[in-house]
C-alpha cells in the first residue's frame, strides 16, 4: 500500500496514520522525494482500505500489488515527464533524441560533435569519462577533467549532458557537470549506488541488467525514487541470450511492457542493443513504433578512430539521416495513436 | 563455391567441369530446383578460380564462405520473390500479411475469417490442422478434413492459404490444400522433414528454432533450397531467453541481419514473438520499421473463444486497424529508403 | 486423475467407470500399454475422490496436479526398471554405462569397439546410422545398412544396441536391430516420431531439447506412454546458455529434479553436454554423484579420426580408466546413500 | 606479455626493460603485489621474446594470449593455495568447507552455528552483514554491528570468517573483522570495486556473474590481482537460463574448464546454484567429483525462520550428513587421481 501525504499535515495527523499500519502489521518505509512525501507499507494481512481513507492527512492511497511500488502505474496512471531546463523535456507526447561518443576523447572531439548535434536540433549529448570495461588493461576515460571540458563546451551551446557514473563516490564530483545521470548495465543492480542517487535532485537513467528481467530493471528503480528521487529513466540496451550475431539481443518488448507497468519515460540503445553500425538505423526505428519515448545510440566524426565501441557508431552523416527518419516515424506513430 | 550449370550444357562440359573440382578435391553435391541446375563444391584445399570461369557450360560461379551456400546473398544479390499464384506474391517492394487463427475449428469460422480478410484486401490466411502440443491430452487439430473445409472457402474467395504440416507423411494429402507449407519452431531442425519439403513445388515458410540461431535459420533453409525447392520464406517468431515478462523474445536484430545474410524474404510472428494481445500492434509496427517483408498474426472473431492461442490472438476490429497501421508504417518505410 | 483398470474388468464395470467421469465432465483419453489399461481424466471441476474409490474394476487411482501425468512419481512411487534382456536392465540400483562413437563408420570399427567394451564388462553400445546434421553437405551416416552390420556383431557378443532414430519411416526397419531408440535433442518434441514409439515396445531414451524445459521433456515421455509404451529414459545433454567456453551448459541440476518428479530411469551424457574431451570425466563422475542411472558417453579408437564429434570423444584408454572410475563413484555413492 | 621483476632490481635495470618494451610498442602497466612487481605489456606487433630473455632484473617472462593476463595458468603452472592463518588453506590437495547462514540475525544465532562447525571441524564460516536485496523495502543486514558480533564469536573459537562487501566505503570498516571478502554475483563487474580490494591484503572470493562468463570472471580476478592482491578465489554460483525448475543452473562445467584456464582455487556454491534444499546435498557431492577446490553452503539452526534464503538452507543434521559425504567424496577423487 501507498499512502501519499499532504504537503501540510499535523504531526498528530501522521502519528494517528503511522498507528493505523502498525494495528495491521504491515511494515512501514517513509519515503520523501522532491516532489512528495509517501508512507510505503508492506505485509500480508487483509484489510479494509477504508480504515484509511477518511484520515486526515492523506492525500492519495493505493494498494500495488507489484513487488515495486512508486514506480508502477498502479499507483500513478499519468505518465511522467522529466524535464531537464530551457526547454528540455522527456517522456510522452515528444521523441527524446540525445546522441554522441561512447568515450569523451578531447575537445575538438566535443566540439564537432555539438556542432553536428545543433545542426540537427539534438538537445542531449552523451559521452562516457569513466568507462567500465572488462579488461583492466584497456582505457578507462578521462575522468572528471574530461567532464569538465565537456560541460564547459555543451553549456555554452545550451546542451544537455548525459554520462555515466560508475560508483557512489563519483556522485558529488560530477553532480555540477551532468544534466542526466546515466547507470550501466552492470551496475543496474549496484544497491548502493541506487540508494545514493536517490538523494540527488537530477535525473537517472537505468539501463537494464546485461541479463536484468524487467522486473528487477523496475525494483532498481525503486530505489532511486525511495531514496528520494522521483525523476527517473528506463533503458532497454539489450540482453544477453544464446545468439551471436548481433553483440546483444535488443529486446523490444520490454517497450510496451515497460510502458504498461510503470509511469516513467523509456528510452532505447539501439547502438548497444543490436552492436552493428548499418543495423542501427532499422532497430532505432523500430524501437520508435514499439513506442519508446527516446532514442540515445552513438556517434562520432569518425567511427573508426573512436577510442572505444566504433563498430557499433555512426559518423555524421550516418546520424542525421537517422534523426531526420527518427522524427518522420515518430509523427506517424502520433498520427496512428499507436 | 557454387557453380550454376547453364540449362542446356552437354555431358561432355559437365563432366569436363565435374573433373575440375575432383582435381582440387571437393566434395561435390549435385542440386536440382524448379529454377536451375547447381554444382555444390565444398573443400579446404585453395584454388584460383580463374580454372573454372573459362570452361563451357558455366552459368555462374562465386565462392561462398558461408555454411549455408544457396540461400546467402553472396551468391545471390537479388532479393526473391515468392509468387503464390493470382497477383500474390512476397517479397522486397510490397509488404505480405498474414492472418488468421492459430487452429481451424469449424466452416462458420472460416467463413467469418475470410470475409474479415477480404473486407480489409489481405490475401493469405493462416490457420493450423495439425497442431504440435507439449501435452497429449490437448486439442490436436481437425487434421486434413479440416484443411479441405479451409480450402474450399478460400479458393472459392480468392484467398491464399499457410498452414503447419508437422511431418513426412502428411506432405502428400495437404499438397492439394495449401499454397505455402509452413515448418514450426519445434521443427526447423527436422531434416527428413526439411529433405521431404526440398521435393515440392510449394513454398516453404520455416520458422527460427525455439533457441535456434540466426545461422541454423539459414542452414534449414539450404535443406530446402538443395533438395530442390527454391521458394522460401524465413520468420522470426521470438527466441527462448530467461525474460518470463513476455511469452518468447522477439528478437527483431534477427531482421536486418537475415536480410544482409539472404536473399529470402523476412516474414515476422508478433503474436507468438510477445504472446500477449495488446503488445502484438506496437510489435507488429516495430517488425516493418526493422524491415520485415511480412507480418503473421493471429486473429479470431472471439479470441476469448477460440481453441487455441486466445491470449495473443486479435479480434477483428483490432485486427483491422493494424492492418491499417502496417501499410501506413510500411509507405513511409519506403519513402524513407530504410 | 489417473485410474488404472483392473486387466479382467468386465465391459459393464469400465462403462460405469466412464460414465462417473462424464459426470464430472473431465475428458478422458484411454491409454493401453505393455503393462496396463489407464484412463486418464482432465477437467477443472472439482469432485469428491471417494465417488470413484469403491468402483469394481479400478485397480489404482490417483490426482496427479502436474502437466505430465503417467511419468510422474505422483502415480508411481516406485522406481521404474527397463529391462534390455539377458541381464541387461537399467534403473536405480546399478550403474548403466552405454559408450561407442558418434556414427558408425565400418564393420573394423564396429569389431574394435565390441572388444573394448567387452574387455571392460560394458554391456551397451551406442553409435548413429542415421546423423542430424546442421549442413545438407556433411556426413549423414551409414543408414540401415550400417544399423545391420552393428547388430550382427553386437548380437554375436551380447552387447545390447542405442541408436537414434530421427523419423517415422525409420522405426519399422530399425526395429530388428535396436534394443533402445534414441530421440535426439533436435527432436524431443516431434510428436508424431513419440506418437509412434509409443505404439513399438521397444524402450526409447528421450534427450532433453536444446533449449527443452525439464517439464517439457517430461510431457514428451508422457506422449511415449500415452502412446502405449512404458520403457522410457531420461537424458540430459546439455542445454544452450550464453556462455561460449563449453559446447552445452551441462544442467546436473536437472538430475535430482527429474529423479523426483519422475520414476524414469536418468541418464547423462557428459560427452555433448561439455563437448570437450578432456572434461569428460569429471562431468561423468560428478553425474553420477548427482544421481545418475546411468551414463552415455561417445568413445573410439582414434577419435581424431572420427568421422564426426572426435573433440569430444574418448580413446579406449580413457575410456577403460572412466569406466573404472564411474564404477568407483557408484559404489560410493550406494555406501553413502545419496 | 608478463614479465616478472627480481626483487632487488636496480632502477637503471628496470629502465632498459621499459625502453625494450616501449621500442615494440607494448602498452604497459605496472603491477605491485603482496608477492612481486610485474609489467603487463600489451600490444600486437610480433617480436622476438629472446631480445628480453637475456635482460638483467627478469625473473620470469612469459606470453599469455588470453584476454586475463596474471591470472591465466599459461603465466603460472603451479596451483595458488591461499593461507588464511591459524592452519587454515585453500587450494589443491584439500577440499575448503565453509557453512553458515546467509544472514548474521543475533549473537545466538551465531553461537550455535559456531558450535556446529566445530563438531564438524569446518574451519571457514560464512555470513552476510549487507544484504544486496532486489526490492529496496526488504532486510538489508545486520551491518558493521552484526560483523563485529560474528568476529569476537568466531575469533574466540577460532573459525575463519568470509563475508560479503557491496561497495568500496564498506572495505576499511570491515577490514579487521574478516578473512575473506566476497564479491557477490551482481558485483562481479564492479570494477571500482575490485579495483579497491586490490589495495587489501585479505583473500577475496569473486563469485560468478549472475548472466557472466567464464572470461569475465577471469577478467574480473585480473582486476584485484593488477591491483596489487594475489590472493583471489573463483566462485561458481549458477547461472541464468530459461529453466525456471531450479533457482539458478549451476554450472559444473565450469570448474574444470576454470581450473585449466587458471591458478587460482576454484569454488562452488551449490545453495544458490540449484536453491532447493533437497537438492543441495546431490550438487555438492557433484562439484567435488567435479574438481571443486571447496564448497560454500548455507546451513542454520533453523532454516524455516532463517532472515533470508531459508529454502535453500541446510538444518544442522542436513548440514552434519553433507560434511561427512563431502570429505568421502573428496577423498574418493583423491585416491582416483579425477
Amino acid at each position: 500500500m501507498i499512502i501519499q501525504l499532504e504537503k501540510e499535515i499535523a504531526e498528530e495527523q501522521k502519528q494517528r496514520i503511522l498507528q493505523q499500519i502498525k494495528e495491521i502489521q504491515y511494515k512501514i518505509t517513509e519515503v520523501h522525494t522532491q516532489y512528495g512525501d509517501y508512507l510505503i507499507a508492506i505485509g500480508k494481512n487483509e484489510f479494509d482500505i477504508r480504515r484509511f481513507g477518511h484520515l486526515p492527512g492523506i492525500k492519495d492511497i493505493h494498494i500495488v500489488s507489484d513487488t515495486y511500488k512508486l514506480v508502477s502505474r498502479k499507483w500513478k496512471v499519468q505518465p511522467t515527464t522529466i524535464d531537464l531546463g530551457d526547454g528540455v523535456q522527456i517522456g510522452e507526447g515528444s521523441l527524446a533524441i540525445m546522441s554522441g561518443p561512447c568515450s569523451i576523447e578531447s575537445e575538438p572531439q566535443i566540439r564537432s560533435m555539438v556542432n553536428h548535434l545543433k545542426e540537427n536540433g539534438v538537445r542531449i549529448m552523451r559521452g562516457g569519462v569513466f568507462k567500465p570495461r572488462s579488461s583492466p588493461y584497456t582505457f578507462r576515460g578521462m575522468g572528471i577533467e574530461g567532464l569538465q571540458l565537456f560541460y564547459e563546451v555543451c553549456k555554452a551551446n545550451g546542451i544537455k549532458i548525459i554520462s555515466e557514473v560508475m560508483q557512489v563516490s563519483q556522485i558529488e564530483p560530477m553532480y555540477p557537470y551532468v544534466d542526466v545521470f546515466q547507470v550501466g548495465a552492470r551496475n543496474t543492480q549496484n544497491f548502493n549506488l541506487l540508494d545514493e542517487l536517490g538523494k540527488v535532485d537530477k535525473p537517472v537513467m537505468i539501463k537494464r541488467g546485461i541479463s536484468g528481467s524487467i522486473d528487477e530493471l523496475l525494483q532498481s528503480a525503486e530505489y532511486v525514487f525511495s531514496g528520494g528521487n522521483e525523476k527517473i529513466l528506463l533503458c532497454e540496451r539489450g540482453i544477453r541470450t544464446y545468439e551471436t550475431a548481433s553483440r546483444n539481443t535488443l529486446d523490444l518488448n520490454a517497450v510496451p511492457i515497460l510502458k504498461e507497468k510503470s509511469h516513467l519515460p523509456v528510452i532505447v540503445d539501439p547502438s548497444h542493443g543490436i552492436g552493428i553500425r548499418t543495423y542501427v538505423e532499422p532497430m532505432a526505428l523500430a524501437a520508435v513504433m514499439a513506442g519508446a519515448d527516446g532514442i540515445i545510440y552513438e556517434s562520432h566524426e569518425k567511427p573508426e578512430e573512436a577510442a572505444s565501441d566504433g563498430q557499433q557508431t555512426l559518423n555524421f552523416a550516418e546520424s542525421a539521416a537517422l534523426i531526420h527518419k527518427l522524427r518522420k516515424t515518430f509523427e506517424l506513430r502520433q498520427e496512428l495513436k499507436v
